[in-house]
């Protein structure tokens, strides 16, 4: 299973907390983090991950290398159009913090019928907030669970 | 000048009024309409924009040909990775009504500086509401052109 | 009708020659002229379609505004991913001269069944090699309206 | 380090057999493999990582499961855009058999720069024919650590 975390480069050090625990706790789950490979919650999360000897994929604007705690990199070269790429490649989306890049995350991911589990961020009508990584982490398993149940192995 | 108008494609009747007389004023005002080429606001805006002898643009998901009022058909095979082309290609944004792809136009919009006006749409801060057609285009034209003069003529 | 004529930024005089020839003629046949928006090539085939009334489109590789001719530009931001957008936007593809790029939009064009007609470029099997800018707009026009008519107008 | 592998869903059993073999070459070579992630080539080379233990991502066309020996998947959403992203993610880009789809990534790849070994591939200038899987594998690992040493660890 891969839980798409969103959440800005600029982030408050209570969110970055946040989202290494959400990072552990994914791990914790036999889960992927997939995020937007760069810093902020994105290190964050991918730091918490690899604590918790999971496995970590960046989906980035450019065609660098993002952030250092990632295993696998994909360079899209598309600036923000990777956001649809991310939350297309989470069976469930974990966002995490306010800005305009995750909103559009999150819009994308309702618009596409995605679970979205949100953190001290937007709120937007669709988005389940949550009080603890806890219980972010557990919905969101749940979901991503549903949702790889209900579509097909295979395919295009 | 090119002015994106986002907008869902389902859309009740006083929206598509609305986009339609958003396409007359941008068209009167030797503007371009760019738009996601599919139906509700953004057949409407491009309907408009044809009545007073405008041109239109459609950046659509797929690779049809998109609503029957365009000029131009961008066939991007992209699903919503369109919204970020759509919203690039716009020297102002009017956003129209409230779904959740609009939402992701708008957030983009915001995140890349662009300047985004709203006529019953999302209540997102950095969108300049507007009470009528009149005011979001005369205040998008005047927006496009100072981020037309701000960015160099040519480059990539 | 739209066609996307590709080729190479850095051309030689007779390559710049040939496609605003091309240019002139597509706008001839009241076609749209759909290029990547820069310059070599880009540009000359843009010149062309305009000095005969034309309409022009750029599909660019980032955000800036492309060369001076042209009506329409779309600012997809994604790099060389702009040139599957710009193959799919054509109804026919001809390439003019040959680096990597244009060989790129050659077989993606190929691979998703458009006519591609070629002057002084990849001999690659598929490809419809012609003599001259005639030949090639004359039977991109005509392969264009057939492509058109086997496809439905409306949709994604 | 993340190797490209490029090659056609159709492919006869002698490619087949080749991309298991280099698939099972990059993993012992402790390099990541990415590819395509559907059938034929693609699911070839990921077969072969996956009996020597590696890693394997597919960043495939739309928004399925890709083939079943995936690790990570990358639903891009976004059709033969994907070939850019994916030859954009590898440090270096071996390419197995003939079909268009594979000559688009070829393409792309000189474009961009990257390295291209082949096996039974296009013969396109700029291309290195290899003759085994193990000179293609250990040629592009070497040419991999050469482009990741030229590029700076972090950035977009």
């Amino acid at each position: 299973m891969q839980i798409a975390v969103v959440g800005s480069a600029n982030c408050s050090t209570e969110e970055y907390g946040v989202a290494e625990t959400i990072g552990r706790l994914i791990a914790g789950n036999h889960a992927t983090v997939c995020c937007g490979g760069l810093g902020g919650v994105m290190e964050a999360v991918c730091r918490g991950a690899k604590e918790a000897g999971g496995t970590t994929v960046g989906v980035i604007l450019g065609t660098g290398d993002g952030n250092p705690y990632l295993d696998v990199v994909i360079r899209t070269g598309m600036g923000h159009a990777r956001n649809v790429i991310l939350v297309n490649s989470g069976d469930a989306v974990i966002a995490v913090g306010g800005g305009y890049g995750t909103l559009s995350e999150i819009a994308v991911a309702l618009k596409t019928g995605k679970s979205v589990f949100g953190l001290c961020t937007w709120e937007i009508e669709g988005v389940v907030a949550c009080s603890t990584p806890e219980e972010a982490v557990s919905l969101a398993v749940r979901a991503g669970h549903q949702y790889h149940l209900s579509h097909s192995r295979q395919g295009l």
